[in-house]
């Protein structure tokens, strides 16, 4: 190539993002492809073939990482790494992970085409079940050595349908836990993702930089009665268990809303017991999750939100028992880098702002280990993990080009 | 025996009940014997012993109902059939059944003691299934005619666990539904049970002569909004079915406190979906049961509990709807059989009042069939269907002397 390329190429983009997106596609247009199931592996085995292709050399490793990896720089020289995931979840969309991975395929071919002698490494990679369908973002905890033999012992889904994935996909527990990515000097991770959620869209903004994670916190809220006949029994002498985890269903709506406008809380699930028409339920839990930009709003919220336990148990005769499940810290992205996309922005023309994430991210576990960048392109009307998922190709095109400008100052540096 | 009989005999009543209360007895005190259980069914087989002890014949029917028979009065006389069930809710109480058949056994005995010829014949009956375990009241509505194949292709339990529970009783789909009793004049059916409430034990009075059972309506209350991401869907744009769900559960019981004090509603089951943490509940199903005297109350209880759901819905974004299931229509006891308790309580110096029954008895099957008539015993706190179900032995003795002059008296005339 003769002309050095100043951006990126958007036709080979969209073919790079049609390739990475057809196995696992849905009648509805999605993408149903859970980690390490036929339509996930599949999707890597297309994405082995670009790899091979364009010329890259491939890497995978224990928990199923897949990179595409260009030696611009050296053997001795760091890596700058770019990437998402290719997992989805059940019947999600096409752009959650998808798009991030052949954004930053397409950066990496358009830094090679820019003829221009990279300082360090550039590598793609694709997470293994980012998603959580198993273990909640397994690849990226494990490439940096934040999971235990206990997470993996305790996966999402049915007993034995992890084991059945693993092999399916030819990994092991053992192989998983010596992932840990260790004879690479990164010099930073680089994520494009959908903001899965409104805000860019209503701010008519194109590219949100991401500030930090949130926590998510983690809680099962038990509600105890008494079981008793739903005949028999009058309703003033009930302690019905399901009053109790009605009343708190709407009451963590209400905290949060009042209270703690930049949090949010989630009850997903709910089990009454025994369970039938005609018992009154003894026990109601709630599987709670709250989502916070710091440990300390997190502790204010699940105090707030403990206090409305107690109190609506004492109205209906009942007790309340507050467990915490599990949680992620919440995590800051780097500075710097956020300071480089919003240059980068600025240089395209492209309207940004500053944005916590909502979600989590591979992002928060490379922070761990490298400084780690995260920009979001809108999603329309806020809609994610569902077929109606979708991101203006125009939006997904300002995106890659943001997150090229990026690397393109990143690698000329050392 | 040379003198008449006046009464029953206690000490007999108290061997006979603690004979049919050992099989499927728990640690806590309670029975463990959903129908046709092994339990359950050893249960039965000692009350074939009891019944061949005693030199009564034994009959039993293709749905398993187990009689002793006492034809005292010769084939062609008609026959008052007295009983109850042995089966038992999972980990249910002992009085619960067991209690009704003991007695119905006691006053079949003490009426042959008396040495006086009866009228009528005299037939002692073990229904299946009263607690509905797999199709509710299935033995009493065989028995009467009134049970289809598409109830017994719809049993409760997992799939498979039913015709388990046949293949182990050694019955048939077949079998029950040939089991209609047409060979046998009915002069009455008479039952004695535990009130499985408070009613007689607030009013400190012996015996409940039930007016008649209430109506048991089912429906499946479903509210629909949309599965989104429960971190990064703002709070305010989340159309989370729990909320609705919550929010009827909350009216179901105000509803009924308010406006409706002699029905009782109850929401025994509830499901989120898809399910998980991290997403907004896109659908809530409740599970509703209505219980009231009349099919008009009953109506007037589910418009007001339809337009509950209704405004719910609204305020939530949410779709409702509201699901009929099935029901069992409210049915009166005979007036006559009424009488004779109440007559036959005064004579014995007992306290008695007429009660609403709120639970469904096979009494209210046999009511299609024959005059029927159903008295209760005090329960201790109204706690029924648990361990803790407790009757004090004076007024089960009550109880089955009560019966035992109903009894006498309806033999005397043919």
């Amino acid at each position: 190539m003769s002309v050095a390329t100043r951006s990126i190429d958007d036709r080979r983009l969209r073919a790079t993002f049609e390739a990475l997106t057809t196995d696992g596609k849905t009648g509805e247009g999605g993408l149903n492809r859970p980690a390490l199931s036929s339509a996930h592996l599949k999707a890597r085995a297309t994405f082995t073939e670009l790899i091979a292709k364009e010329g890259f050399a491939k890497r995978t490793d224990g928990a199923g990482n897949l990179s595409a990896q260009w030696e611009a720089a050296g053997a001795t020289a760091s890596t700058l790494l770019l990437g998402s995931h290719l997992d989805s979840v059940p019947n999600g969309g096409r752009f959650d992970g998808a798009l991030g991975v052949a954004a930053a395929f397409e950066v990496m071919q358009s830094l090679r085409d820019t003829g221009i002698a990279p300082r360090v490494n550039v590598e793609v990679i694709d997470f293994t079940d980012e998603e959580g369908t198993w273990v909640s973002l397994m690849g990226s905890r494990a490439f940096t050595g934040q999971l235990s033999a206990h997470d993996l012992d305790h996966p999402h889904g049915p007993p034995g349908a992890f084991d059945r994935a693993l092999t399916r996909a030819a990994l092991t527990r053992e192989g998983i836990l010596s992932a840990v990515r260790t004879d690479t000097s990164l010099r930073a991770f680089l994520e494009l993702h959908i903001e899965q959620g409104p805000r860019l869209e209503t701010r008519q903004t194109d590219i949100g930089i991401v500030s930090a994670m949130v926590g998510i916190f983690k809680y099962v809220v038990t509600f105890t009665g008494l079981a008793n006949h739903a005949g028999t029994t009058p309703m003033d002498r009930r302690r019905d268990a399901a009053q109790g985890a009605a009343g708190f269903v709407l009451q963590v709506r209400q905290t949060v809303m009042r209270e703690f406008p930049k949090c949010v809380a989630n009850v997903g699930h709910l089990t009454l017991a025994p369970g039938a028409y005609n018992i009154v339920p003894e026990t109601a839990a709630c599987a709670l999750e709250l989502r916070a930009a710091t440990e300390s709003r997190a502790q204010e919220l699940e105090a707030a939100l403990r206090a409305a336990a107690s109190e609506v148990a004492a109205q209906h005769n009942l007790k309340a028992d507050f467990t915490f499940v599990q949680s992620v810290s919440p995590r800051a992205m780097d500075p710097a880098l956020q300071s480089i996309f919003k240059s980068a922005a600025d240089g395209l023309g492209l309207t940004s702002c500053s944005l916590l994430s909502l979600a989590g991210h591979d992002a928060q576990n490379m922070a761990a280990r490298c400084p780690a960048g995260l920009i979001f392109v809108p999603s329309r009307d806020g809609v994610s993990h569902s077929s109606r998922e979708f991101t203006r190709w125009e939006d997904c095109v300002s995106g890659c080009q943001t997150l090229f400008e990026a690397a393109r100052r990143l690698v000329a540096h050392p």
